[in-house]
């Protein structure tokens, strides 16, 4: 099965467009994990069993990994979710992006070693940069379009010319996706909840392309607006992740961290699916 | 001393503007090290060893690593070029670009756990996914302005409105940073060496700024054009990267394979060279 068809069995099956971002950060983590070994691995992974029936996808983000030293634990978190819960689908947030041989080993690191079925990657080297990914036709390919960030607009806002006329940047990346990129329709965007006008401008360009929605929670977007703006026609289309405010809902409670993100993940599913049905 | 203290002396001393990109690649490594857990450490640095006076940096792409699992090596590999030819600037190339606390990850990534000197970035995620790096005051940071690759042209050729009139996304790079990022002067682009005419364009824009340019050698880049075009006032001014053409000099002849890469390495040193006198 595919990262897409794996992504609307999970919309369907948990009735959630939640993606749950598993930032791991030590010093946020419940006491009796301090000083573990694999405190990462336990941590990421008490969260996913106690989430795994809310959510349509996990986002591990590699650099969170990478600077403890921690891509071992990375594998194992990634082959621990589809273990336990297979078909959910794990996107690696990794923002790669080089070119030829350098992007097929970036590619080998997320799909074969990390055994992710999704990458996010960066636009800015063109195509030829993306297509190692996009040689994986049953995994996803997820590329920046608006990021979520103050700065994103410090290129991503440019008016640039040609094509269809003057339209933004993130504009022409969203219709080079869906156009030319996306011939074996495995490829998403990225586009950040602190912008749901260009949330609705990008839904209008790609059709029923999914979004990857960072920027609600601690970035502050607005759930209301961004279901609103980014759902498809069936009323789905959407990955709209929260990490922190998930992950550290319990920060101090203790052994109910698991169960206080898995509180703070069914009330983000349920408030999200208020706004799904065109009203 | 800093980054671009350290690439000045470098290149004073070694008389050279050619850095050498590594890029372990297991499969054509001499047959004395094929099975040996750390390989790709002892390949990397029979290469170093035999080239330190002629280069005046090394850049390790960690794609390689970490496709071979090998972030144990990279690290020994990037400490060993600094105990024995202290001085000499890493470049980890990365081309990380995330926000916030992402991008903070990512330089510890780079900085603490890899101990680089200077890290390459990607610009299309705006100024505050560069500050977590540029804060590290004493590290370089080069920044993707103009790629090498055919895709390289699908975004960053593209001409933009505002600014100083209509130029080409690569430009409006370049004049960011050189005007705006560069505040405490330790930033860099890269530019690909199959533009000289681009090469040019950034050199004219960017003042005396260091430019890391790939794509000689294998990727079919001129050493005459790409030095006569990108060379600053003073005759230096550039990190030329050679990566292939000298690493798998002497692929098939076993344990001379560090000798022939120092051939390689001082043939191109002293082409590039040759041109760096304006004429």
């Amino acid at each position: 099965m595919n990262f897409i068809a794996q992504l609307n069995t999970a919309w369907r099956s948990r009735d959630s467009l939640l993606c749950v971002g598993l930032d791991p950060d030590p010093g946020r983590f419940p006491a009796h994990l301090a000083g573990q070994d694999d405190a990462i691995f336990q941590f990421c992974s008490a969260i996913v069993d106690a989430t795994a029936d809310l959510v349509c996808s996990y986002k591990p983000q590699i650099a969170y990994f990478a600077a403890h030293r921690a891509e071992d634990q990375l594998e194992r978190l990634i082959a621990h979710i589809h273990q336990r819960h297979p078909g959910l689908p794990v996107i690696l947030d990794a923002k790669r992006g080089d070119i030829g041989s350098t992007a097929q080993m970036y590619a080998v690191e997320a799909f074969e070693r990390f055994g992710a079925d999704a990458v996010t990657v960066n636009p800015y080297l063109g195509r030829d940069s993306i297509e190692p990914f996009l040689a994986y036709h049953d995994r996803g390919v997820i590329l920046l379009c608006r990021t979520s960030n103050p700065g994103g607009s410090d290129l991503q806002s440019l008016r640039v010319e040609g094509g269809q006329g003057s339209e933004q940047l993130f504009e022409r990346v969203a219709r080079l996706v869906a156009d030319e990129w996306n011939e074996h329709g495995q490829c998403a965007l990225v586009v950040g909840a602190t912008f749901p006008g260009e949330i609705a401008r990008v839904r209008q360009i790609v059709g029923d392309l999914p979004l990857l929605v960072p920027g609600i929670g601690a970035q502050g977007g607005d759930i209301e607006a961004t279901v609103k703006a980014g759902r498809s026609a069936a009323g789905t289309g959407l990955m709209i992740n929260s990490s922190r405010a998930i992950l550290y809902a319990g920060t101090g409670v203790g052994g109910g961290f698991a169960e206080a993100a898995r509180q703070a993940a069914r009330e983000t599913r349920d408030e999200i699916n208020r706004w799904r049905v065109a009203a």
